[in-house]
């Protein structure tokens, strides 16, 4: 048997995000799709973690255990040509045979991109979040670093996450920067892990605050280990994207 | 009453082409929803021409009759926040009493847009033709020229509006060049009109002279008046973007 480890882009628009749902396209399914044809049995793909419907990703990385003997390079042509246009692998390699793409995570990625000018182009409107209204831009990015750092993200977890008992909502920030660019603004968090929402919900803070209804003295009061109030507000999916996602070994 | 001219732009992947159809969406059914609670009485909407499912527009000429004094820019505005995303109004513009896009035209020129390389990048699949197999590209560049001038395009046109008697299927092509590029082949034509399916015509009529399909000589008998064939091969709408409509006034 062989442990794959793969590279994937995908256009996350017409998928119900990552993770199999019975009866819905998604990103899983329609690998586990194509590998079951290769393979002639059913084969489960792991991903260092769910996006959400809407949610892009340009280098999600996932492994898979095949008897097939195919070469790595070929088994990357194969895929593509059967996958559908909206899901690129960009690599296939052999890893260790425990390798497993969310337990050996070291870091993950994330960019979210908010489109400022009035005028959004219609080729574009699938992966940015447009916000051509005022936003004070300097605080939103004041605010913004003081996500880094070790917290308890509870008030920034999905609802059905942050009531799940027993499970630790502490997690390591190591970069939170928001950005201008020439369109807009862009956002970039790396850290250890992230909860269900984590992203879109800093996100939609950030925006709030820009907005005046959202103060940096509320976020340390959000942020504080054993609060009981939620953030709120999660950004639209589309502007998100999970840009890459580190490991310690040298594969 | 004012006559409005509007230029838009519009990814073409979620329409059912520009013509109302009943019970799709459509470019013009899509501005025609929105006009109509700007009037309050239904306002017709005539374009520079159709373009097909999933064709896009990167600069397409509408125009439309209104009682509504709304200023120009605001009316600009009011459209865009009103229409979906993939819709976009660039300019709107008082024009003479009497202009029409179609009959007014004197030119429009479209591209068409060929991915040569392998991997296409899952954010673009909605706006290239992806071809990575083998192609005689100087061949085909040799093979667009001679479509410039005045022909009868009824081998090009679709089988619906070849059979139409009486209308003439004479067009005149001012420039037709297929250009490389970096990801590809540009194919860029400039004509004084075009019949139903005419470019996706050619450009799959360039294609297979590429393939080593079809070659100059079959095209000059395509295009001698009188021909019964057909050229028979439409590349795919997804790759074509309607570029620009040029107008003799000065507005």
């Amino acid at each position: 048997m062989r442990r794959i480890r793969i590279t994937l882009s995908y256009d996350g628009t017409d998928f119900h995000g990552w993770q199999v749902q019975p009866g819905l396209p998604t990103v899983q399914q329609a690998l586990e799709d194509v590998l079951v044809k290769l393979e002639g049995v059913p084969v489960s793909v792991a991903g260092s973690g769910r996006t959400d419907a809407g949610v892009h990703a340009l280098a999600q990385v996932a492994a898979f255990t095949l008897t097939n003997r195919i070469p790595c390079d070929n088994l990357r042509r194969a895929l593509n040509r059967s996958l559908p246009p909206s899901v690129r692998i960009l690599s296939a390699q052999e890893a260790a045979p425990t390798f497993h793409p969310r337990f050996d995570a070291t870091a993950k990625t994330y960019e979210y991109r908010i489109h400022r000018q009035e005028m959004l182009d219609p080729f574009r409107f699938r992966y940015v979040h447009h916000h051509p209204f005022a936003l004070n831009e300097k605080l939103m990015s004041e605010t913004a670093r003081l996500f880094e750092g070790e917290h308890d993200f509870s008030a920034f977890a999905a609802s059905d996450e942050r009531d799940l008992l027993g499970h630790s909502k502490v997690r390591r920030i190591f970069s939170s920067q928001l950005h201008q660019v020439p369109e807009g603004l862009v956002y970039r968090v790396r850290g250890s892990g992230f909860l269900k929402h984590m992203v879109r919900n800093i996100v939609g803070f950030l925006i709030e605050t820009g907005k005046g209804n959202m103060t940096p003295e509320r976020l340390q009061r959000l942020l504080t280990p054993g609060c009981h109030e939620k953030a709120g507000f999660a950004a639209p999916a589309k502007g998100l994207f999970l840009i890459s996602v580190d490991y310690s070994d040298t594969l």
